[in-house]
């Protein structure tokens, strides 16, 4: 037996429940796990009219290390320590999986969503698309790379931006300080933008050199600043695309990865005048992630970290819908 | 003295007047013109509230021969045949003009709009951006290569798609025509979006593969024809933008052209799930210009004309704004 | 049992013998071929002083139908008809596999070299990078695609050129031909470039604007014709690289298939000051194949074709060896 | 009267002369020299055969003030502190000036090449394309930004490689310390490569994580480094552009920016099976000068110099010819 954060059913509270022993299948992994965060697509998935699969063990951002290999595994061994992301498994053979871009493919797994996933003491995942992990790093400071990070690092680097660009991060939740720290470590120039001071406040903390509340983004960043090369919006709120296109320079880039839902303002007249290009970005490649790994081991990144016992999970996904975490909410098992 | 169309204030009918004839100033050259296109962009000069500069002669798709130079110009001789554009000059300095993206310059002035046009039957302009024109292409038929034919063009490269590639261009009026032949000139395979059947029927006789209502684009793109890998928007109707998006593939392209005023519908959350790229695109290259007299001199574009004495001027605006013209009105002098 | 062309040992001729039945391993598939084409990589590898595995079936240029499955192939059934290429399997771990570059593998398994290939009447290989054959398409049509029709496909889209651009295509042989056509198809000004005037002609049949002796080559393409966009060397000549690379334009490209073994000419002045880019390109993508069976499907590739029966096979070998095939040696089982 | 450095006639040494005081032209500015550097290329044009212009004031990487404008000057005025670099004017006409690339212009003047340099204590050239020069920055560590800075920023640029991504420098001189630096900056890991340990000191001293002899670099950068994502070759040695070639991993990138005269190796086949792409890379763009100015400000890069009087010029020029330079020679004025 072990425990897991499992949502019964559509729309209802997410609860802490006992769960059987996994047993791996064919192409699986039993992992032990050690540390898992609590994503805002934990809480989407959560508030579906038809999720999927109910009843479901949530969670995609876990660490682990593998106790049993099922079937035809034979990349990883019992012991190894690794990383649970969104994309558990991928066909191999569409366009996208032919061509580098498997995070779109139309046939994938995602962990916590389509397929059991990381919030429990122990779970069985496909070992197709597990991470290494660094032995050196913490598994509550390893966890939110897992999905945070991963996301954030790629998104920076779909900016296009060399050293000495400038990018405003709009969303400073807990992707929005990673955002920042790796769009510094590029050696780029940022701008931290969010409705609330307090996030500001811990933006400036974690290196972001300008920081403005979203009502005065375009003025600020447009009049003192000349505009800026990129933007990457982090946030769901329907206000911060139009904001974060405003606030570019001509032939800018803005990066989305923020889910807005509901009605989102586009400013297309300025898009083509200015010769603007956006590009969606969801969660990141492979190599991304082992870079993302090494970069946390190194010390180049400090997440911020809520770390809570398994029984405080649906108390962590409360506060979180509330907008009331600072940092990254993550489990201890 | 010569005529001409001018607006004379902010939001008031354009008429049909006598102009002094003008004296090309220090790096501008008078040209004698021949044929003049009307565009969209003319009826949106003269609906805005504060235009820069009024009373304006209007018209930025011109076709003529020059006929004196101002001082310092050496790169054109008496003779010539031109084409005037939107772009009549840039800065050459700012960080646009030198990195092959001019058409973005903030500093540039535009034919008909902040420095007076080509509608005209004698006009002095800058020399800096005249393109030059085949002599085997009627001036009818060159007039809408400046600027419906270049933009098109233009438009179709953003999409990077090689041969084979199935694009979607949206608005099938005086821009669309001519993207549907650029797009299959280059290989690719068209579908066409509208809400006239007439002008699907226009789009169908210029090669299009595939017509569709605009109303059932997305259904019959994404279940018939599998998605489109990009799409382009030429209209200013802000359904388009959505519709267009939701018609793409995974990783597809969005290009947009049309100006679309007033609130766009924009799937933030399909663009991000499905890694789609958005560009906006405004006029072209001059090495994208050249490349359209080629195409036009040599047959593979016929562009849809509908040719008028300068006096049906101020009746074809008023078509043109009641959506009316199935080809390109074009002014002969 | 069955009967294939077959390299006994190293730097021996090759010969036709007798072959068990193969017995499809998991994750294989036994193919009865309809034609395999012979490729001069066929003779390097039987040139090697230590080919990796002796004796061994060549070929990789092949088309057939599926008998029978081995174990775990679920992507594939009995009756398919399938091409099969020098990529025989890969790792779809390291980073070239992660990214869309699979071709560059560097533990990838190739037909006819490092494994069993074509050249049998029934072959057992890999099932993971089949490719699926359209039915109308004859086989000594289609077994060319597999190998000359990929590489040269992909080779002409490494130049990245838009409709309109000009290339050089160097070396008129089995590859030559089939990538005039290619680049013909993409609406390219051709050049083509050999030492043989047989084998210019052939070019001028199948499309090329352009023909020059080697030898003329940079003076033609430089003076007459205003340099190149770009070039692809198809020939192992180590001439040809440098005289392709003096043939383009400021900025141009530079495609290299052809394996050039010994000492190559390489003008690094001109590549410094001219800003050229070189590119190495081997086979192609998974996409690319599709497309190259769709297009001949379509009528709009003619490969030249010299049919032989088994038994002439090692007389095809000595005559490619000679450099007396004009077309290209399909093998019909 | 005014003195400087002189190449009298064609592969004669170079004098220190009296020379007339000169008038700024139309479009150019007479500039007061504060210092100005003595690059590998001065060598090579006073080596030529037929130098396209004797008597020849040589010298392309200097710092001045402006004393006074020919006419037609506006974008600068007297006082301003400017940079002369080897990109003395060009056509503004042409494709290359049209698309960013003006580098590459055909009809391009260059400095102390096919005009007269900066080696002078006043000078009259063109204000085209001089550079602004952050005023806090001394004279003659600002010299060598403007021909060894600026070619090697963009050289690193041109590998296109993330932060995180490897790369091997070849040749460790004047420009090669200053790669080091761009590339650690750009947080590369970086391997310097010389045939000189006390150059390879340099090296390490400046940032470069692995240093190693030039006859071991294939050996040690594949063996016990994996291979690198890209190499810059700013030697001239023709043995460099083959061993940085094999250095690299698949798809790897070598910018070759060294003008290797004689012959040059070039493995031709491990392009191709390796997928490897080569770019030559001139000098760099404009944006590119105003960055390496910014960086040089903000003390992130520190050129080592050695710094002369007007007098020690042609004994510098033998030092450098016999390779005994460590750092950058600069002349004060």
């Amino acid at each position: 037996m072990t425990r897991g954060v499992v949502l019964p059913r559509a729309q209802a509270p997410v609860v802490v429940t006992d769960l059987a022993l996994p047993e791996p299948a064919p192409g699986q992994v039993l992992i032990k796990m050690e540390a898992c965060g609590i994503c805002h697509s934990d809480l989407f998935i959560a508030a579906m009219e038809k999720p999927p699969l109910v009843p479901l063990v949530l969670g995609h951002e876990g660490i682990g290390r593998i106790q049993k290999l099922g079937a035809e595994v034979s990349s990883f061994a019992p012991g190894d320590r690794v990383g649970v992301t969104f994309l558990a498994s991928t066909c191999g053979a569409c366009e996208w999986c032919c061509s580098g871009r498997e995070r779109y493919c139309p046939r994938q797994l995602n962990a916590g969503y389509t397929t059991h996933g990381a919030l429990a003491g122990y779970v069985a995942v496909s070992a197709q698309y597990l991470a290494r992990v660094p032995e050196g790093l913490g598994a509550v400071e390893a966890a939110p790379m897992c999905c945070a990070g991963w996301t954030t690092y790629r998104a920076v680097k779909e900016t296009g931006l060399p050293p000495g660009g400038t990018v405003a991060i709009f969303g400073m939740g807990g992707l929005g300080h990673l955002a920042v720290q790796f769009a510094r470590h590029a050696r780029l120039r940022v701008a931290a933008v969010d409705v609330s001071e307090e996030k500001l406040a811990l933006a400036r903390g974690v290196g972001a050199e300008i920081v403005v509340m979203a009502e005065n983004a375009v003025r600020t960043l447009q009049r003192e600043h000349g505009g800026m090369d990129a933007a990457v919006v982090l946030t769901g709120a329907g206000t911060a695309v139009g904001q974060a296109l405003r606030s570019l320079k001509r032939c800018g880039t803005l990066v989305l990865v923020g889910l807005a839902h509901g009605s989102v303002e586009f400013p297309a007249v300025d898009a083509v005048l200015k010769g603007i290009t956006v590009r969606g970005s969801f969660i990141g490649t492979r190599q991304d992630l082992e870079e993302v790994f090494r970069l946390a081991a190194a010390g180049a990144i400090h997440p911020q970290i809520e770390p809570c016992a398994l029984d405080e999970a649906p108390c962590l996904f409360e506060r979180l819908r509330r907008g009331e975490m600072l940092g990254r909410g993550v489990i201890s098992f």
